[in-house]
């Protein structure tokens, strides 16, 4: 197969079930407290869930693991970033990939941070989170 | 339900299948060409694909649609997304969420921009060019 052969724009149509969304990422409700100084703005597809995670300084996503694979995109700031046991400064331009339940923790420092998480599956502790926050509203 | 009953930080630990994986963006192999001016540095997982995708000034990504989930993120510069038949400028901050085989497409304008899509599943069409890619290495 040759690279002229793949057709990445040119692929058969489908009625679509839904419409797209744009989003402000600012703008989506609800915020979630995930932990101390830890909150996310989450968009909820399908097949995966985008969580916008804004961290105070000198915050701490304490160590876990789960059963969703994840993305970890750093999108402002410094964050330490733990992942099977190892421990790395991430920045802008870093990211991870976190096959299911492999442990990680993350933290910010002076700074403060944001950074960017998607789930495949969407993350069902999340949708709990956001389930919790509909019914207490 | 109540807030305090959801843990998002206290899972239940499984042993995982593989490790995490700690990537530099600018580092990714293969880079890949979309179309004239846009470039795609993948990031392939099992249930996810993520592609961060640098736009030349004044390129391109013609309409199209799959079967994949996708979320879009702006990273950099200025992006006209054209989603369900609606146009509007997207920038650090704007976000779109979209469906399987909704019509979209985007362009970039004198600065050039910087973007991340992310896949679910994965998109074949991205497999078949990196599958294609190593073949012609």
């Amino acid at each position: 197969m040759g690279l002229d052969d793949v057709r990445y724009f040119d692929q058969p149509e489908r009625e679509p079930a839904e419409p797209g969304r744009f989003v402000s990422i600012e703008a989506l409700e609800p915020v979630l407290n995930l932990a101390a100084g830890l909150t996310s703005r989450p968009l909820v597809g399908s097949n995966l869930l985008g969580s916008f995670v804004r961290y105070e300084p000198d915050s701490v996503a304490p160590l876990h693991s789960h059963v969703e694979e994840q993305l970890f995109v750093v999108l402002e700031g410094e964050i330490e970033l733990e992942l099977s046991g190892e421990r790395r400064m991430m920045k802008p331009g870093d990211a991870a990939l976190i096959p299911a339940w492999v442990p990680h923790s993350a933290r910010s420092f002076s700074r403060g941070a944001y950074q960017l998480d998607v789930f495949s599956p969407p993350r069902q502790a999340m949708l709990d989170l956001i389930a919790a926050h509909d019914l207490n509203a």
